[in-house]
């Protein structure tokens, strides 16, 4: 059998990992990824004589395709990825690479992805209805960013900001926060999640005008309260309407 | 110490829950949560010698308040949802009904929403910014879902509908996509998972317009693509914008 699993890590160590994730990295006999994600499960036990093609970061495609060319000798793959493998994750570019071959059976492991783990650091932000935004402009044109901001703001979504900063987009953050400011109030509640279940892990509690001024780094998940999210005891809590 | 956990279990057996799910339940003596959560986890060895206490559905404030006065004996509770327990879970209210009590540490276990692992199902929708809106009006005005759903559509984002049928809510399908077809293609690819991870498991990929014809029940999960989602031998595939 032909097979490519898409394997979502969750955060950060093993302990984020769920049953069916281990699982498919023991059924493979490759596994295929991002040199950071692949050395943060070097020690499993599920890892033991596997091959490891690891790659460096900006090579997706050819990550794929090595993916491909070892399920096409009849080797099962895990690609594996942190967070979740379908959010802005690697799912949609392997089955476009592995198109022509539909004989090659993919499967999908889902994963924890930042902004379930980085709102449980954070309290409970994301118990009504929200929306995931990434701010990186690499391959989505900035207008088009801007609109869904205006427009989730508008929505009164919950807000989930992926890739929130970069050495080349410093100031995306705070232009992020030039577009929600006009539809909500300047005391929103809002918090930051930095290296998610990783060494050096950090978050802050924090107004939404305090947030336009903050600097994060591309480790980090922002969590922007809707018009109800309150602080509890230090943390943020999106009530999600029951009578307390 | 004080403690409870809010365990998010993921959507069916025990493959879907983390490491840390597990741990959190073997470092609690007393589990609380809905009669089903509760049965589909009944076996795993870490609950051996455990207190139960399940709870019937609608009595979410209760159950809170006696995971909130088994901690307050001195008890490891671990408060158990399926899912995730920050999506529509109960962290919030969990914090709410403990807010008088900020000796009781709470700490939510994150675990696969239906956004991730329906996904999975269906191949990589979720690829690029998405909205999670739940169509149930029980606790939020209808209104203020439409136009939630207005928006998202017009933002372009990929959709993912919670709850989106109920028996008292049989239309409610239909009204929402009716919401969404004057920004989007008729011939948009969407989906449903029905029991996602558990026996019975269905679904299907249609396009929008038979989706807001489509009969779906309460256990089930919808997904709306985006401008760009289009079908790969057979599923959904939203690409993120890659060079294949």
């Amino acid at each position: 059998m032909k097979k490519i699993y898409i394997v979502g890590l969750g955060p950060g160590g093993d302990i984020f990992m769920t049953g069916q994730a281990r699982q498919a990295i023991a059924d493979s006999s490759v596994v295929v990824g991002y040199d950071l994600y692949v050395q943060l499960i070097a020690d499993l036990p599920e890892m033991a004589g596997k091959t490891v093609a690891s790659t460096p970061m900006k090579q997706e495609v050819a990550r794929c395709e090595a993916a491909l060319s070892y399920a096409l000798e009849g080797r099962t793959v895990s690609m594996v990825c942190s967070g979740d493998s379908g959010v802005y994750g690697m799912a949609g570019i392997v089955m476009e690479v592995a198109q022509g071959h539909p004989e090659v059976e993919i499967e999908v492991v889902p994963g924890i992805t930042a902004a379930c783990s980085g709102a449980a650091v954070l309290g409970a932000p994301l118990t009504h209805d929200f929306a995931v935004i990434s701010l990186s402009d690499l391959l989505t044109p900035w207008e088009k960013i801007e609109k869904r901001l205006r427009l989730a703001a508008d929505a009164d979504f919950v807000i989930c900001l992926y890739n929130p900063s970069s050495k080349k987009r410093k100031d995306y953050l705070a232009r992020a926060c030039a577009e929600i400011l006009p539809f909500r109030d300047g005391a929103t509640p809002c918090g930051w999640v930095k290296n998610i279940g990783r060494d050096g892990q950090e978050s802050r509690v924090l107004t939404l005008s305090e947030l336009a001024q903050e600097q994060v780094d591309m480790f980090t998940t922002v969590f922007i309260g809707n018009s109800q999210t309150k602080v509890v005891n230090g943390r943020l809590c999106t009530p999600r309407g029951y009578r307390v």
